[in-house]
């Protein structure tokens, strides 16, 4: 028997189920490939042995629809690191007992040190017939060695068509009022980028965007914001959760500083949050804080029709790469053009991967770090094209629930 | 000329603009209906003369399809409640003068009120040849006289599928946490209790759901909660985040006082993340709390087909009313029959409506008041059937802005 194993890792998106899915229909499709295997959580699940037969689970068109639309890890995650040569030991007896031959990790950058460990120890100790590939799967867009990340664009519709929609929503009422809206990424600001998209229209979208690449100062916030309310009525902000102060902490730390000289605060207050307060205190107008939340990473009824195409392409050219015999490589996506969007698949190092994160050029933003520019935009573009194809039952998606 | 003008009052809806387009669709076929004019923010607007001519705005059917397609009050709302003789004379004077014989209000309570007032005003002042008509509008469903509320259906649809995605997400760690989930309603639990249309399809949806019509102490949470943790891992809460301590208050004012008492919160605590802290604290695993914000009410990208169509009828069957010389009603919906479903439109005496609120019936709940029962699932499935329809442009759905 030669079997190929499958696990999922690190936060869910919309996407990591059609990397899965990718990978279940390259099995199905093999002719070496004897059975296809997926761990319950991760890494964690494959020192616990706890394992799935996915050939039984899914095994028509429909479930395999089902799977794709499913959001978060199907198969479950975990946040383990691996350490230790012992662990590692362990792992690949596992592996050997179970007759694996091919084991691909979907993951963000934690998920591919497990990848570059793994196979490292392979080729250290000489180990024949066992390939430890990698899949890409963050939201937050900052993986090196790929022109961006499968769930990253399904993330990026939710965020530009929410922003487009809060935009109709802010500007009903002919008060002053500050809308301030929290993005996830606590170190790259992609996500926070993806909120111009609601402009692809012809809309404003939000009037002020701060990446945590770019430091943000109180003066120079409050500043924006009072040129924009002097023009507008609603003005509505996008923030990155990580923003920093120009001294280099979060703008989250920064309150919870103030917590421990006696402040009090009960609540770790998040970026928009604090923002909020700031305006309501310093200029005095109405001001709302919204966080997206877990809602922006699962929002699968709102997916991307390109990031789960290529979400599942990726899952297949792993699990195809695992089975040709490379080991200790992700798959990843070149792009040769952004219009006519064109693209191919590709194989990168996990040593290019593994730990680094990648953030937004500082090219890429306007001169005042308020906004986003033209290479941006030409970036993200084609990232969010395509929807539909959600199959509902009694007016909600249908999900597949692997256990 | 006689003219027909439109308004849209109160928070904004994913259906309102239907509503507004079912009235430009029976101006424009109607042979009494010379002109088709808009307020632009509710009756302050009418004050201060600021109409549109509709008629040229909205020409064809792809522009009425952006129109309906487009959340929030695409004419602007306020929340202006009428007072005084003075202001009724003044708002006749500017109808007759801009030859308005019909006026359709599409709003909830407060705006119901206006309608009764202004209606009231005309027959107490023998004023002729004036029909004012209410059409109904509230994600809240807490109008009376009506079986449910154009906007409500759109919304309930967004809080069932986002509670199945957010179980999926947050199913896929092996650690203890709780998610509390803060659905708007302040007064009125009916989108709270939608919560559970996350069930249709066989998920757990929400394990515990606390409407603000039974009051919750920290004791029964913290019992309920602990229960949960007993037999799963992964604890949803779905919580209004009007729900009320046993002696009446909002829970969130209960915080509020504690931070009259020294203890120093900056923010003004939702009942979410009062409730998250409290099982931070209290059980000590980790808790999240989640605000649908307004994310619930303007998510247009994922309408209730049956909620946006019903919206629109009831446009078209206010402005029918009117123009057939009725005036002082709300255009409402009689169920005659959960399934298959069948209603039918009719008219509300404004009174039977203006200022009232409809609650969920204690029998609606289950014994234990921590979930809904049969008899309100039976209610709201048929309110969120049907999806898609929506055009896009550019990966983002396309929007009408009139303003």
């Amino acid at each position: 028997m030669r079997n190929l194993l499958v696990a999922q890792s690190g936060g869910p998106t919309s996407a990591i189920n059609a990397t899965l899915a990718g990978i279940v229909m390259y099995a199905q499709i093999s002719e070496k490939v004897d059975r296809i295997l997926g761990a319950v959580n991760g890494i964690e699940g494959v020192l616990e042995e706890r394992f799935l037969d996915l050939g039984s689970r899914i095994r028509n068109a429909e479930e395999l629809q089902y799977l794709c639309q499913t959001p978060a890890a199907a198969l479950g995650s975990c946040r383990m690191k691996l350490s230790g040569e012992e662990q590692m030991e362990k792992i690949v007896g596992i592996l050997k007992q179970n007759e694996i031959s091919w084991f691909v990790y979907i993951g963000g950058n934690d998920s591919m040190d497990t990848v570059a460990q793994l196979s490292a120890y392979c080729v250290e100790k000489h180990i024949e017939g066992l390939s430890v590939m990698g899949a890409p799967k963050t939201i937050d867009n900052d993986l090196m060695g790929t022109d961006h990340c499968p769930g990253f664009g399904s993330a990026a519709k939710y965020i530009g068509i929410t922003f487009a929609e809060l935009e109709r929503d802010c500007h009903v009422y002919d008060k002053k009022a500050v809308t301030i809206v929290e993005v996830m990424g606590r170190n790259a600001g992609w996500l926070t980028a993806a909120s111009a998209l609601s402009r692809v229209n012809g809309g404003n979208g939000p009037d002020l965007i701060y990446l945590c690449e770019a430091p943000l100062s109180t003066e120079r916030f409050l500043q924006d914001i009072r040129r924009e309310l002097g023009r507008k009525d609603a003005v509505l902000v996008a923030v990155s959760e990580g923003v920093k102060t120009p001294d280099g902490k979060y703008l989250s730390e920064s309150v919870q500083a103030n917590a421990e000289d006696g402040f009090g605060h009960a609540y770790i207050a998040g970026a928009a949050r604090i923002l909020e307060e700031l305006v309501r205190k310093k200029i005095g107008c109405k001001a709302r804080a919204i966080e997206l939340n877990l809602m922006q990473r699962c929002a699968a009824h709102i997916r991307s029709s390109t990031d789960i195409s290529e979400s599942r392409m990726l899952g297949m050219k792993a699990a195809e790469a695992a089975v040709a015999g490379y080991s200790g490589k992700m798959s990843s996506i070149i792009r040769l053009s952004d219009e006519p969007y064109e693209v191919r698949y590709g194989l990168t190092e996990i040593s290019r991967v593994a730990n680094l994160e990648k953030k937004v050029p500082d090219d890429w933003m306007n001169a005042e770090k308020n906004d986003v520019n033209e290479k941006m935009m030409a970036y993200l573009r084609p990232l969010i094209l395509g929807e539909g194809g959600v199959v509902y039952r009694n007016g909600i998606p249908a999900q597949m629930v692997l256990y």
